[in-house]
């Protein structure tokens, strides 16, 4: 009986989670403007209500009397109780003062960012460290604060195995980098800037969605939102959002692709996790391997653009015009080291991730001041890219992820990178889905994804999940050999 | 401090409360079909832990601590206490057993009204009519089970009252009817038909609805469903529905702009009960008066037209050809008996409001069975109306109210037709009111109906709110003399 208390208990915490999820994104998406005061206390009473339930004795009692009948009872209950204790480690309270911190940063941010003004920022940056420091106390560690943290995101990876794999990243793409600043154009890029109505991208975008990745309307719609997200309410109820760039239509082409691989991954959890802790992806890593699969793996391939430059030609003419399968592959491959994150290409963008990796290091460590911290990540920059911001606005002000108390997430976007080939290399294994990519067919590809990696939800963790999957640990090498090979290619390096 | 404590437990059942409307209004404007049975679920939680706080035990303690140092604290507590009293009367599993019950008929009731077949849906209204014996029993009464069930939805209320105003209502507006359907067309009813494509139709009635009657998108939104309705958040975060038919536009326009009152009147309750039970309407009739008043007396009003109709003929020519501002009027204005009553006039409407009241009685009583109601339907049909429904789709099952529980709602229909015109007529008592609006200006209307309708929520009774404003009790004659007025001159009944 308490195994069914305790599948019912998690499902009102579910669904509270739910209507929290959809507060938010009504918020992003419908809401009224002169709604948002009301709204944020709305969304805070859902947030603190969520917590008080699943910190309750109550489910720590049915946990403890709980008796698996089955393999799926036996994970649930591990890896609730796994939250259930990381949870309970911090006071209500704790979290309520942090909330509230977290808004008064966020309104900072958006302010400094504004004036391009990093020193009104930096008090608040300096409460979220320290907030971050607490939190990793209260957690608790065994090697490095960072760890306690970076396990939200990415349960199990620790800083020092963020740090190898990265460094080996590092130096296996900076000469490549190198080669390819120095080698040219591979296309003209202008046709990335043709007009492009936000209808016409809606319809194509969409069509692609549907027709390649299986995003269908009856479980999926997409929205506008000022930052593009992916949000869900169930497995069946899935909601992206993008937005239209009429004069750069890779903003909201590949960003509602990068969206779907978020979306059709939830889709994929198995139904027997539907309203528990385990509903959703195994982490913010594999999460992001799945969008970056959708977005660059295949959709930056030549046989997508070799099979989908006639549909955008119907639906855009006058982009296409001019225009072949093999001039629009280049044109959106296209890589220069440039200073914004959310817009750099394959090969740079890892850069982006490493200097604010180390950035984070350092700051929780204390071996840098949040005051001198511009300074720092412009001289990561320079050395990484060979560029240095103007302003702060366009620097260390850019993301909106520490405002927002979220130290210890940057990685995961990364770990994506590097998974989503490894993933779609153990898949090509097979003759048949290998045949299928060739045409840009990703029918067998999207089951063996269901299969693979979806299904378990967080009943395995990411290192068992991409071991069971890929047969081996996550490791730079996928990804550095895919590079290699494909912009070999589009810049004529050899 | 006590009090502080009541003001922040009522705002999170408020929250809460929030949130589950949100997902009704979500569920029938935006969220894919196959969200629906989690969606089910995620509602069933969110009602269930809004009446778990609510009940609390800890709610009575406050209020009973209550020390209230202002005026409007004392009528939070007052209303509160009543809320809290009449929801502890019935148990939880009662409620539950009812809702479960609830969602039951109301499949029934789609498959019975689909297949047109009484018989299929009556044993589930039998289970509805027992609920609302019993919930009377739970509830409590002095002289007529009705009695509970009415106060439900219009507080103060009672059977006896309604059934006195209704006998004089339908003596006096009976013979009316009869010469005005003696007297022959009154206009070109086609014109009513022609195509007015459902975004041109968005348009006009957008622009009605902001200029006239001050629906602003900062605050409102309007969007599409299978049923219109108006739900909000909170003040500023209004949403009203609509639907098109793009060869019937009176469905869309007037129905934007009866749902534009009731969003009105919400957006006019004071900020002070924002977030407490008393923030929102005071009773369903009082919210009807508001949404009739812009429909019929306001929209479907000379004046209107004079102003209005250019605007018509700009937005939709083919429409507006041939036709002038006194055929338009004449033509939205047509009274004619029929079946359906969301589809009925101004005079008619009453009368399929009186034959639900009446039957709605006798099946509490038992002097009716459940299953001889659709042949005192159809009796009730000829004896007002003069015309029977050739089926049980068209007749007896075409109301949703039944199959959801709502027994004792109907009556707030008509009452709210009444107060509409009693409260017009004492808003017109002013001379600059009344030169506002022979000109279609309702600015100062507007500002009367906020500071002696909308502002004081449900901080008044509908019964105290009507003599306030209005001099004196709820009665038919404001209404009657406004029919035979209006409906005299438009069908030359002299």
């Amino acid at each position: 009986m308490s195994m069914n208390e305790l599948r019912q208990l998690l499902g009102q915490v579910s669904d509270l989670n739910a209507a929290e999820a959809l507060m938010s994104w009504d918020q992003e998406t419908q809401m009224p403007p002169a709604a948002a005061p009301v709204r944020g206390q709305q969304l805070a009473t859902l947030a603190g209500l969520g917590h008080t339930m699943f910190t309750a004795p109550r489910l720590g009692e049915l946990l403890d009397a709980a008796q698996p009948g089955s393999d799926a009872d036996r994970r649930l209950v591990t890896v609730t109780r796994r939250d259930y204790e990381r949870a309970g480690r911090l006071p209500t309270e704790f979290v309520e003062a942090r909330t509230l911190a977290q808004s008064e940063a966020h309104h900072a941010w958006v302010a400094a960012r504004s004036a391009s003004d990093f020193q009104l920022f930096a008090p608040h940056l300096e409460r979220m460290m320290d907030f971050a420091r607490r939190t990793a106390d209260l957690i608790g560690y065994q090697d490095h604060p960072y760890d306690a943290l970076l396990d939200e995101y990415e349960p199990g990876m620790r800083a020092a195995e963020v740090r190898s794999v990265f460094a080996d990243l590092r130096d296996r793409t900076l000469p490549l980098l190198r080669r390819i600043t120095a080698a040219g154009d591979a296309a003209d890029y202008t046709v990335l800037r043709r007009p492009f109505s936000a209808a016409a991208q809606r319809e194509f975008s969409l069509k692609v969605a549907r027709e390649a990745f299986g995003l269908l309307p009856d479980f999926a719609r997409l929205d506008v939102s000022a930052h593009p997200f992916q949000i869900n309410f169930s497995r069946n109820d899935l909601r992206i959002t993008t937005r239209f760039d009429e004069t750069y239509f890779p903003m909201s082409l590949f960003g509602t692709w990068h969206e779907t691989g978020h979306a059709m991954y939830e889709h994929g959890v198995g139904a027997e996790w539907e309203r528990t802790p385990l509903g959703r992806g195994a982490s913010l890593g594999v999460h992001e391997s799945q969008s970056r699969m959708f977005e660059n793996l295949l959709a930056r391939s030549r046989p997508f653009w070799q099979r989908y430059f006639p549909e955008l030609a119907a639906v855009a003419p006058e982009v296409a015009q001019g225009q072949d399968a093999e001039s629009m592959y280049r044109a959106v491959n296209r890589v220069r080291p440039d200073l914004i994150r959310v817009e750099a290409d394959e090969v740079t963008y890892n850069f982006h991730i490493m200097l604010r990796f180390e950035l984070e290091l350092s700051l929780l460590e204390g071996t840098l001041q949040v005051r001198d911290l511009p300074e720092a990540w412009n001289a990561r920059m320079q050395e990484f890219l060979g560029i240095t911001p103007p302003d702060d606005a366009h620097g260390v002000l850019q993301d909106v992820h520490w405002s927002a108390g979220l130290i210890g997430y940057f990685p995961t976007y990364t770990l994506g990178n590097l998974l989503s080939v490894q993933l779609l290399d153990a898949a090509r294994q097979d003759p048949a889905i290998e045949a299928e990519v060739q045409q840009a067919e990703y029918g067998l590809l999207r089951e063996w994804l269901v299969t693979n990696v979806h299904q378990y939800g967080r009943s395995l963790t990411p290192v068992e999940l991409t071991v069971q999957a890929t047969g081996r640990p996550l490791s730079a090498d996928s990804y550095v050999q895919y590079l290699e090979q494909k912009y070999t290619d589009i810049y004529r390096l050899d």
